[in-house]
């Protein structure tokens, strides 16, 4: 159970467990496919639940055991040091509509293939000092329940778990309802000493620098706001220029807004990237000026005093736009995630296993959310990515490559063996 | 049956002729009435089928036969003049979502309340020489199914009848399905001679010169348009600026740029009106840039020069847009309607019947379309509007006062006497 003794020294072996873990991506990607070689997997739908029971029934035939917590989270548990902590490694399987194959899934069943060539090594090697979980976090997506990485925040003890139940979708359907829908929720807790996550990049510098393993050294920031666009709604025709408070007028300038603020600090070194995902018109009718736009915008840098200018502008250019526009943006719900750092030591030992394995690697920030941007804040994380082909994600397009799932599934194993051995937390220091 | 009786002369008639229509008014507000003092019955839904059985309950206790065309026209039947061609009245029972209690319904039950005067009215004339028909057009709003004044457009021959009954809403529901769920559907057709409408304004010209009544001498010219922008799926956070192919920018700033020409023409004596009335972003997820946006927008204009000024200006900025955005943007369904005068010899007539009443009255001409707007094209039509108090419309605060709509009644009915009795066009003009 060493680290030279947790990839199959054998090359028979090797192409096998190769062969598995694509053979077992290509079930994965046929639960809420879609005609566009993507999937549409949105949190707690029947095809989410259809990816759980999947990936239930896979990891019991390796001897783990399932267990649910109260969001719905899913624990594939291998007990190998009983009574200890647990090393943990996730990422989830809920997708956007519309989404593609790797995105998240990718991570969590790397995660169950480096357990299970782990388990099934044999032990020449001193006894694991921690057990291993794999988890599959519940709405880390985001799309039909807000916000994004659910599942983590309520475990991580940032998002109150009553609250999160009670959270609608568009329909009015609560995660309660969803999570007893497909059945997989429980009362499981877990006691956990460190986190190790592998995504897909879901951008391009990887690829642009012709790397395989990317070693996430930091998050970005990022300011989160959901609008709300007050107009007034009137008919199309009939109301003159000056009489309209068209919402819809003053939404599509906060859009426009937001993309000339990217812009003006495209040239700083600290860059900032905005975003608006979600703009929604009522009544929205042909012939009737918008009375109403809920929109988010997100801005994000590396560096905290760049964002705080830049949400800065923002809320300047709002007030110009009400003038304009004549409606009131009201400012909603806010989530603000400081840009943070990676354990350094974890970057070091991930560094150790890709020289070790040839594999060609540099450190990247990242610019989207992931669990392990919860995870880390309550334990020792590490955070890995392998490349996206032309940096899409997201989109049906989204492509990784069999040779690069396949390098990152081998190099999450050479970590958990080193991890599990206990190099990167002692045992006795793990216990919360 | 001259013009001289057409109204009650006695004051106590004059008073319970009122009161019965508020009350039908009030009655027939209460079909798909919202909190907020509106209503909402779009075409074809349960709401919409409920006030056509209310309003044929009505007019056949009058003595009025009701009958459908193919589309759900609803024609309520008065014969006076047996053989004859009809003076046809009407206007749409139809709504917005979250809708006004006036538009359209108004003219509907002032088109009923005139002929039922009318008819009440002993005969002491020359017996009239056309019957009265009064039309509850079939979806004039066209938010559910599109277009707009979709009835009246296949009843003038301008929509073939299969490709309308073939529309379908949102939710894949079409115009076949959606009739026979509310039963008002039949194979009637209708002669008509002549087409009176009216209308509360939606706008403030007649409030802002103190008039009651609006006689309507031209429709504005519209040019709508279906826009779909076509941009790429991808990660809100992860993808970089430069990497965008942002549907929601591109559209956004097709709206800011509908504005732009609005103002730039605000000066002109021919105004340009722009809206964009809808807008739908997919797959409209929070972390997701928009792979595509469909839209409305539409140009309107009294002059057919400045019109097509404006629209040069508009697909000179798409190509702008197209540009600034990394998006592509397609010019689907168009709807073009040019600028046209109603009868003048109409105009003088209902000039007349207001001052003979002494009703302030004006020219106006309407931005909305109505569907008198399709009707003129085919017969000699008439087009009148009472005033809606600040201009509000498509809104649940939409509001006429007691009296305004009162005094149209009164209009309508000296006019429909008038027109009945061929002051209007001759009875052997309106075969076709």
């Amino acid at each position: 159970m060493s680290p030279a003794t947790t990839r199959p020294t054998d090359s028979e072996d090797a192409a096998a467990a190769a062969r598995a873990f694509l053979a077992d991506f290509r079930s994965m990607s046929t639960f809420g496919a879609t005609t566009g070689g993507g999937v549409d997997r949105q949190a707690g739908t029947a095809a989410d639940g259809q990816t759980r029971n999947w990936f239930r029934g896979l990891v019991e035939g390796h001897g783990f055991e399932v267990r649910y917590d109260a969001v719905g989270n899913q624990f594939a548990l291998l007990e190998i040091a009983p009574g200890a902590p647990y090393v943990a490694m996730g990422s989830h399987l809920d997708s956007q509509p519309l989404g593609g194959r790797f995105d998240g899934a990718y991570g969590v069943l790397a995660a169950a293939h480096a357990a299970i060539r782990l388990h099934d090594t044999p032990a020449t090697a001193p006894a694991p000092v921690f057990n291993i979980a794999v988890i599959n976090w519940f709405n880390e997506e985001g799309c039909r329940f807000k916000p994004s990485l659910m599942g983590s925040a309520v475990f991580t003890g940032k998002l109150p778990v009553e609250q999160v139940l009670a959270t609608t979708d568009p329909h009015g359907t609560t995660v309660r309802e969803a999570l007893a829908s497909i059945g997989t929720v429980g009362d499981f807790t877990l006691d956990v000493a460190a986190y190790l996550e592998i995504h897909i990049e879901q951008g391009r510098s990887l690829e642009d620098h012709g790397l395989t393993i990317g070693l996430v050294e930091s998050t970005w920031g990022a300011n989160k706001y959901e609008f709300v666009v007050h107009g007034e709604q009137a008919h199309t025709g009939a109301t003159v220029i000056a009489d309209r408070h068209d919402a819809l007028l003053g939404a599509s300038l906060l859009v426009a807004a937001a993309r000339d603020i990217a812009d003006e600090f495209s040239t700083d070194e600290h860059a900032v990237i905005t975003s608006c995902g979600e703009f929604t018109v009522f009544p929205n009718s042909p012939v009737v000026v918008a009375s109403r736009v809920d929109l988010l915008v997100d801005l994000r840098s590396t560096d905290a005093e760049v964002l705080a200018t830049a949400d800065a502008e923002l809320h300047r250019r709002i007030a110009v736009i009400e003038e304009r526009a004549a409606v009131s943006v009201e400012r909603g719900a806010e989530h603000i995630w400081a840009s943070k750092a990676y354990d350094s030591s974890g970057l070091e030992l991930a560094t150790a296993s890709a020289k070790k394995l040839g594999l060609a690697h540099g450190t990247v920030r990242t610019l989207a959310g992931h669990d392990s941007t919860n995870m880390k804040d309550i334990v020792p994380t590490i955070m890995l990515f392998v490349p996206s082909v032309e940096g899409i994600s997201h989109n049906e397009k989204e492509l990784t490559s069999d040779e690069d799932m396949l390098a990152g599934v081998d190099l999450l194993t050479d970590l958990l063996g080193r991890v599990v051995g206990g190099e990167f937390v002692a045992s006795n220091q793990n216990r919360n």
